[in-house]
């Protein structure tokens, strides 16, 4: 069979799994804020109505300033992207029949985007016990690569590596003249999160990847942006379709970056609702990846392959995200998307039940 | 100084022109449906915050299926994208380092995409008496081109060029192993459209672009489709960024196609109003180009570059299209959209205060 090669669109999930699609389901498939967007796009959603008779603006200077001035960067150190899988395939582009390396188990599509553009592709492989990152085996693969992809925090295990280990890998990739590619897509769930953002002043091999569809809960909008250095983001853009950005997405980035607020309550929400979960499965004998962020790994310590579980819970009408196309995971893992207490809840009951028959 | 390379966005326009931009303005410079979107779209947008808080179908599988009907196409003979210009970008990754004629003056994307994926760029140029496409001539340069775009009805004349030319161009290009690409971004605002979409399925080198912003009033949302053997869209589809399309364009994308009667009215409108602006021009010593969609190519005869009439608009906030970026035009013509009765009024009150001086 075919799997989905993404979360959330879980029709697609049923048909392949060849499983009736219950009438009501939760869906932990995606790692979207469970609190939604935030108020300022919420009450204001109305008057976006107007922006959809014009062009957007494609070289989105506003929100540029606007991301400028939050990061302390310079306008022509960031490129605003139709989502982070285009700021992706632009790298990809750009870095088209290069050799890269993969930090993996990772989010799939820097590999996908690699592949198309005729890169070769190595990976580097995180291992459960502690997925700690082996700072002497990974130098040994550099030294073959052009390109490094690393996702910090770590989709699909959460784990969050510090800065510290983040400047050793970009001060190793200077060394080996490799690009070093740093996806923060979830970077704003992490309570401990230390921007790095400042080295790309000096260093033209660091490109720092963001998303604010997942925080502001807008992945239906599209919209995502890197940055680095100068050379680096006029190469890209280069690269990228006018206008790939829409307007509604332009406008809600602009309101969104205002919602400082939403994004407190989220990281309280998300860390009392992880440290729930956590003990309730340790409880149960599951085993868990150590998240800083809004979803984990979750493995029935008794199974080897969790596809059981899987049906069992997809059954039920709870979405977990399969693993089978994250190297190194293959179906033993299962990633939850943390969402509001009443959904865990459910959760945890049909995970209860589970462990009735198991 | 550097021209804006496209329409909309006035404020570039104005700041390279260093004018002070009025606080009123019509913008003409945008080809857009001057009814606006369609009631369809009008009347649910409220509905649509729900769609922004899930990853829009990357398949696109509900617009597809509709388009596939409308067109008595199959579905895996069409690829929707985040409006044409993402459609142009992927069709100049895909011929990367080929040889690109296109058939000029025409839409500067073409050429842009084509030339930052390192092919080499040729242009079969139009000339103003009648804008009539040589095929002999034509067919010369066909022998030394991979692949020839041509826009249908041009942009930015408005010419139609009927199904049998478009036949002839398609056997030529067959005949010298050409890929051949028709964008027919303004199609449905011109009245005698005759479809060439049924030879897709027996054509590998064939690709017909299609916009729905235009039409529908939605650039600010993004969307387009192209349609294409299967062999081709695949290829095409593997280039593109997963959910490059975003949730709403798709919803929107679904109800404009009901629409209509929509499309009927504008059509009506455009015909009425170009007809009028015509007999307008004449009067006043203008070459009009004979366009049949809702813009047009405008002269004044007394000059040769129109820069003085340009910036007598853009101070009096009548924004038209500079043409400095299409080949063969450079700024001897002025690219007007077709807008209501009101606006048209207005543009003529400011033409013939400038007949008055000049």
């Amino acid at each position: 069979m075919k799997w989905p090669s993404h979360g959330s669109n879980p029709r697609y999930l049923y048909e392949a799994m060849n499983i009736k699609m219950p009438a009501e389901r939760i869906d932990f498939s995606a790692n979207i804020n469970p609190l939604g967007p935030p108020q300022e796009l919420k009450a204001r959603w109305n008057t976006l109505f107007e922006y959809i008779t014009d062009y957007p603006d494609p070289h989105a200077s506003l929100l540029k300033s606007n991301l400028a001035a939050a990061e302390g960067v310079k306008e022509t150190q960031i490129l605003v992207g139709n989502g982070g899988a285009e700021l992706i395939t632009l790298i990809a582009r750009m870095i088209a029949g290069k050799r890269v390396l993969i930090i993996q188990p990772a989010f799939s599509e820097y590999e996908e985007a690699c592949r198309v553009n005729g890169c070769t592709v190595a990976y580097h492989q995180l291992e459960p016990e502690g997925w700690n990152l082996d700072m002497e085996a990974l130098s040994l693969k550099l030294k073959d690569a052009d390109a490094l992809f690393f996702c910090n925090p770590n989709n699909p295990t959460g784990v969050f590596y510090s800065s510290g280990i983040v400047e050793e890998l970009i001060e190793r990739c200077r060394v080996y003249n490799c690009l070093f590619v740093m996806d923060e897509a979830f970077y704003d769930f992490a309570c401990d999160y230390q921007s790095i953002i400042p080295v790309i002043k000096n260093n033209m091999h660091v490109i720092v990847l963001r998303s604010m569809t997942k925080m502001f809960s807008i992945p239906g909008l599209r919209l995502g942006y890197l940055l680095a250095n100068e050379v680096l983001i006029e190469k890209m853009a280069a690269l990228k379709p006018h206008w790939s950005v829409n307007a509604l997405a332009l406008k809600a980035g602009e309101w969104c970056l205002e919602s400082k607020e939403h994004v407190q309550l989220t990281k309280k929400l998300i860390k009392q609702e992880r440290d729930r979960l956590a003990l309730f499965y340790r409880q149960l004998d599951f085993s868990v990846s150590p998240s800083s962020v809004n979803f984990y790994l979750l493995k029935d310590s008794k199974l080897e392959a969790q596809l059981p579980l899987f049906q069992f819970l997809l059954e039920k009408g709870i979405i977990p995200r399969h693993t089978m196309n994250f190297p190194g995971l293959e179906g033993k893992w299962l990633r939850f998307a943390i969402k509001g207490p009443k959904d865990n809840d459910r959760l945890m009951e049909a995970i209860q039940e589970w462990r009735k028959v198991r």
